[in-house]
């Protein structure tokens, strides 16, 4: 499992809004003899991959899975009838599958006399589809936030200037995360002030495992600027024509803004930015990548809407100046937003956390 | 040498005032016959441990030791003396030494006929004497700045609570760095906020290196209030009997505090922070560990005067709240105070940080 696991992760970032899936396929004997991942949407899913690679050999053997076989005929056949016309006797499967639609793979096999078993490696398999899973169970897009900070957690000097506070490497990092992503999520505030194009450029090197990919190259995640009164620039950098945006402004504003307006209900604090999550999933936004600023952070934060926090923060301090997060709703330390360290790892001059909400709605503790 | 590193390492925390040393002693057929270490200010030095462990297996060795013999007779004999004694026939250093007072070791060396090399592994024993290096070549008090916050770099929540930010953890980590230092320093605000006691109660392990060593459990570092003017409550923790502790205050003021008061004169942000160390350094304080509140801890920012940063940054968001740093003379981006990350590690649940100053004063680059 895995070796499943392994091979599940190597489609993240393509196979949106599809999960990740990862199968290897072991004969009676115990021998592998098929191996897959699911690479890219409309692409043969992962147990596909692997029966066909096993072939005849597969009658009579194991199939482990990192996610529940689906069950229904989507742009490919249903993989519980895939295993079962292989002859496969056994199947072990990592996390259930929570989509409706999919769901029922399980069931199907039994019925059929195959052995299921489902749990193994959960944990660890379950991390693998983080963001997929956040999207399938709660109908919303699961939100990255990203920041970039000094080790006193500030993002600009008094004046405002902000050039560079973290390294080449860690602005490359970034661009490798927003690529990944299905959406890049800023502020009114932030085009305002810094103009930005909201844009992934990669720098893929050669042994990057994506830099081979066809389906990395293309995919260009969608802009969306949340800013309720429409105040985006006519000729904001966002509304170039490098990638698709969605400029998502209140249900009640009037404007002649010429770009893709999602409309949404506001709430105490400005839009629903849960509206917004949802909408995004709607149209198969399954990962957003959010970039600020520290307002708009603020308050995803404050609503419980930050699934996983990236941290780039430089070895320097400033003592003043704009602080990278905005008021988050806490009030007194007990309200304090505890998360726990995933990833702790050098880049650069600087260094990288990665960390997640202790309790986080999208995931079974 | 890299051996000879290694046991100087062993005294760090327990030679003050005296530098760190470690010293190996190989026979003339280059085996290895005698290893020492200076392990407490009025103990032997490394050299004469070393020496004596070799005995009559010395002659015509090579001594390895980290620091430049001393050449003056302090509490024990000159370890350049020693050396020619034992009849050691060649002699490599790491570090010379700055200090007036101790340095010509080499040069009686050399005027002996033994072979001296200086400069092997300088940068890695320079590393283990990093306090005693600054404290001898600038004549003040070496100063690590410690602080703890959430990622985003605040140290209370909007309503001035804070406890417990960081892990149970990290708190005794700091202790044990209280216990290696001379002095532990704190703002006036701090004491008024806090009351806090500036002890070290460090939790020794049996499996801690230190808790044998009998120099160790008896030191108690002074503790100094930065207080102009003498705001410092009679019955406030800090002047207790649990250690000795200096109000320093400035020399203008009137008070009746029963307190060992230090003098100082003032500057345009409050006390002379740079004469404070250098008074710290002439009573024999080599390393000062200072524990903020914020807005001193950006004053000794501003004048150049952390040599040492070590952060406490705990998996956790607040948004608002007290920054762990005030105002350090930044006002664009253009003037950040530069660090580099010398250790990056993580304690309990949260993140360790320590990282120095990219051009610093007491360090040759
Ligand atoms: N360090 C970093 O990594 C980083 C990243 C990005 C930006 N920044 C900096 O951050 C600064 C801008 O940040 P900012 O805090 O002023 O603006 P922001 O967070 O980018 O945008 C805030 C604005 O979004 C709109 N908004 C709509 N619905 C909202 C909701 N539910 N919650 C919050 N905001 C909502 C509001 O304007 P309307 O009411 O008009 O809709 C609000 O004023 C820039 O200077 C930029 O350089 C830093
Ligand atoms: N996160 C952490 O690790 C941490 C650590 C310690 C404290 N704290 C918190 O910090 C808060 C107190 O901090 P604070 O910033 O108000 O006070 P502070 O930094 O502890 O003390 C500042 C005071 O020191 C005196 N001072 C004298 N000479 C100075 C100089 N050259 N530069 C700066 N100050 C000088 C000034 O008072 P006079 O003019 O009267 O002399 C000044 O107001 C407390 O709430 C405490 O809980 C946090």
């Amino acid at each position: 499992m895995a070796r499943a696991v392994e091979l599940a992760a190597r489609g993240h970032g393509t196979t949106s809004p599809n999960p990740v899936v990862g199968c290897v396929v072991l004969d009676a004997s115990g021998e592998v003899v098929g191996e897959g991942f699911h690479a890219y949407a409309g692409g043969p899913h992962a147990e596909v991959v692997a029966l066909a690679q096993a072939g005849e050999r597969a009658r009579g053997g194991t199939a482990y899975v990192t996610l529940e076989p689906c069950d229904h005929t989507g742009r490919t056949g249903p993989c519980s009838r895939a295993l079962l016309v292989a002859g496969i006797a056994r199947v072990v499967v990592a996390v259930a599958d929570p989509n409706p639609k999919a769901a029922g793979g399980a069931a199907r096999l039994r019925a059929h006399g195959v052995s299921v078993t489902i749990g193994v490696l959960a944990d660890e398999a379950a991390r693998a589809n983080e963001e997929w899973l956040t999207y399938a169970r709660l109908g919303r897009a699961h939100v990255t936030w990203k920041f970039a900070a000094t080790l006193d957690g500030r993002s600009a000097a008094e004046d405002g200037t902000s050039q560079w506070i973290t390294s080449p490497e860690a602005r490359a990092d970034v661009h490798r995360l927003r690529a990944a992503s299905d959406a890049i999520v800023a502020g009114i505030g932030t085009v305002l002030a810094d103009d930005p194009h909201l844009t992934a450029r990669p720098t893929l090197s050669s042994t990057d495992p994506g830099a081979a990919d066809p389906g990395r190259s293309v995919r260009r995640p969608v802009r969306v600027v949340v800013d309720s009164r429409a105040r985006t620039p006519r000729h904001a950098r966002v509304l170039d024509d490098s990638a698709p945006t969605l400029v998502a402004v209140a249900d009640d504003t009037d404007t002649a803004l010429k770009a893709d307006l999602l409309r949404l209900p506001r709430d105490a604090h400005g839009l629903d930015l849960d509206a917004l999550l949802r909408e995004l999933a709607a149209r198969d936004v399954v990962s957003a990548f959010l970039e600020g600023g520290p307002t708009l952070a603020g308050e995803f934060l404050r609503r419980g809407l930050v699934d996983r926090v990236v941290a780039y923060v430089a070895p320097a301090l400033l003592g003043s100046g704009r602080a990278a997060l905005g008021a988050a709703g806490v009030g007194t330390i007990a309200g304090i937003h505890r998360l726990t360290f995933d990833e702790i790892s050098p880049i650069g001059p600087d260094v990288r956390l990665v960390a997640r909400p202790v309790t986080q709605p999208g995931r079974e503790q």
